[in-house]
């Protein structure tokens, strides 16, 4: 590969989020955006050589640099790209007639009597072909990359056997644009292949888990811990599997009630625990102490008109905390970025600053790749997202991303 | 002028809304939508001559046409354009620090004394040229245009004197894009420069309304009626001399409190009563059986945290009901029809054929332009909007705006 260097100049503001990086994403303010005016960024090899004040950057430092191509980003507000950290971003079929149904009132029963629900997802993603679904899951990655995501991290789980979920990781693996992570979600839900529960779990840990393993088609693993879904014997299982194979784990927790997944996952040290809703205080005391990160998913519980999670709490006490859509076509099927952060803002009371910290190195923290995203720091990934106007405009106003133009290490994608 | 006829095909679907249009945009089914599969439209000089199935239109028809121009809509789901009946459009300056603070427990009172607020906009506003107001609102504008708005309703408020009044006015007929229909809003708050309410409505009175009629600078004048604003007694002497200068009337009313508002503006036969949060089953049975449209704000509701307005009990009793943005920087700064659409559905169980309507024929209705706008029938505008997908995805994922062109009297806009 040829050596590339990019000097990106005309940068109004840019938020390195370097207190935010050392602080490891806790306790934020706005001092901790680490704003630099009239700042300068030199990326080679697709990482950050220098980023600072473009007045210190020295005569001595531009002819060190060699060969190298400048770009003006206009007089932009430069962020580190987006970390989207949970998304059901593989899917075919449209739930949207369900959603109908679902609001005027008829049960989940009468709904999966008629076809609908998860299974009617996993159904149609079965039934796709590759192809299909590497083209609807492109256009949904394009539409976030549009707004400023670099990273974005891939759940499996509608297809509920090793040949569907196998088949939707590889789709994974294909997307353009944004850096992917894949999670295997095989414990999703019920399976149609099995009578019950603990059937699939059984093939998974005996006959899924190790395969996605050894052919190395996720990053991480995740499971539905949930009354009515998989209980916390099931889950115990599965981490200690995860742990065995060296999978990285994060699991879907407390969001219908407090059935105890967030205390049990703990125990496995897991990258994330995402919805977190009904989690008690000794919890959120636990996680303040732990590498864990909270993801909130806002936009799901604005759509299933649920109680949101107590993120003031968690913020006051040092947890570390990201944002993301949680974007399946069931129960969040918006990939608005906006929608969750101006929801994280009125609906819990997150600041700005949080917010921002919350949809970079907290995503980053989530996926285990806060050493090379989340900051526009020296050594990460030269992925970042110029936008117009001032960032204390942004998550203010759902619906206007005024990104224009999109980098991942150091090339544009949007 | 030139005489042009355009045949619009290759429509999958076109929503005509002719049933709605026949029950007065009550009582909304699926059926009222009027849909026509294999469409074909035909218009002439901005209006539609023909509308129906492709299969229904001869030969003799075709020749009877003489010159025209064919378009293909590559089978596009067709629906009238959205009419957006509320919006405050032109201003300047910008209320997102203040949204911060607001949402971090910061007082209206402590807003005010750092200089937020309604009156910061007044002052922003008074103090930009019209040539920066005019950028300003037409950026705005055109985001609407790309969500299929093609009437757009714009209110003045933000000057609170008759010179910056006629200012915003100006600038809204200068706008491009969709049509605009102006809305004087001068009793929006108290004017900075009378000592009182009542001072600044005698001036309104006296002087700028009949000024405002005499310059034909608005085609509706509308009040905002609530406690701590302005009252029934002010409002009265107001709608009565709209009345008396023929000037159609709106007004925002029950907002945060059951003030009296709508029923006093019912004796004055107004074309739309807006937010309508706090009215009565016995209010709601009178605007039933008027000509009255009850415009509901839900994305405001949203920021402030408020109750959402009795949408289907207003529905089921056969009032007519508009949807709209209330876009405005203060409490609703969303120009997101899907948002509005969303929360509809979501938090006011209204159905998607309702909302169809809402944003189509009950917006005409509430800007007394239901006789050319917001359905697809003959002899109306040829308005309408071309979408990729399905009718029925539309209003189900926040953000999603599906268009891939927009007409105005048959031109493109979009």
């Amino acid at each position: 590969m040829q050596e590339s260097a990019y000097v990106f100049e005309e940068i109004a503001e840019l938020l390195s989020m370097s207190g935010a990086e050392k602080g490891g994403a806790r306790n934020v303010t706005d001092e901790d955006l680490g704003i630099i005016r009239d700042a300068l960024m030199v990326c080679r090899n697709g990482r950050i050589e220098w980023v600072g004040e473009k007045s210190k950057f020295k005569a001595d430092q531009i002819r060190a640099l060699g060969n190298h191509k400048t770009v003006s980003l206009g007089n932009a507000t430069v962020l580190p790209g987006f970390v989207e950290c949970h998304t059901h971003l593989v899917f075919a079929g449209n739930r949207s007639e369900e959603f109908e149904w679902r609001m005027q009132g008829q049960t989940y029963q009468e709904i999966a009597a008629k076809g609908g629900g998860i299974l009617s997802t996993v159904r149609a993603t079965r039934e796709a072909s590759a192809h299909e679904l590497q083209r609807l899951a492109q256009a949904r990655a394009d539409r976030f990359a549009r707004q400023g995501v670099t990273t974005l991290e891939v759940k499996s789980g509608y297809g509920l056997n090793l040949e569907s979920e196998r088949k939707i990781l590889e789709v994974a693996s294909r997307l353009s644009g944004p850096r992917i992570v894949k999670t295997y979600l095989g414990p999703h839900s019920r399976s149609p292949d099995h009578p019950d529960l603990s059937s699939y779990m059984n093939e998974i840990l005996e006959r899924d888990l190790p395969e996605i393993a050894k052919a190395k088609l996720a990053d991480r693993v995740d499971i539905y811990i949930e009354k009515g879904f998989f209980d916390l014997e099931s889950a115990h299982k599965f981490f200690t599997k995860a742990r065995e194979l060296g999978l990285p784990i994060a699991a879907h927790v407390e969001q219908l009630s407090d059935f105890g997944g967030t205390e049990l996952a703990m125990q496995f040290e897991p990258l994330s625990v995402d919805h977190v809703v009904y989690v008690t205080e000794e919890t959120i005391a636990k996680l303040s102490r732990s590498q864990t990160t909270a993801v909130l998913l806002p936009a799901s519980d604005f759509y299933l008109k649920m109680k949101y999670p107590p993120a003031r709490e968690m913020l006051d006490r040092g947890v570390r905390v990201a944002l993301s859509t949680d974007f399946n076509p069931g129960t969040s099927p918006t990939q608005d970025l906006s929608l969750v952060g101006v929801l994280a803002r009125v609906e819990m009371k997150m600041k700005l600053a949080e917010v921002l910290t919350a949809f970079t190195l907290g995503g980053a923290w989530a996926l285990g790749r806060a050493h090379e995203v989340g900051s526009l720091t020296v050594g990460k990934f030269c992925d970042f997202s110029a936008f117009e106007g001032r960032w204390q405009d942004l998550f203010y106003s759902v619906g206007e991303h005024p990104v224009h133009s999109v980098y991942k290490g150091g090339e544009k994608i949007v």
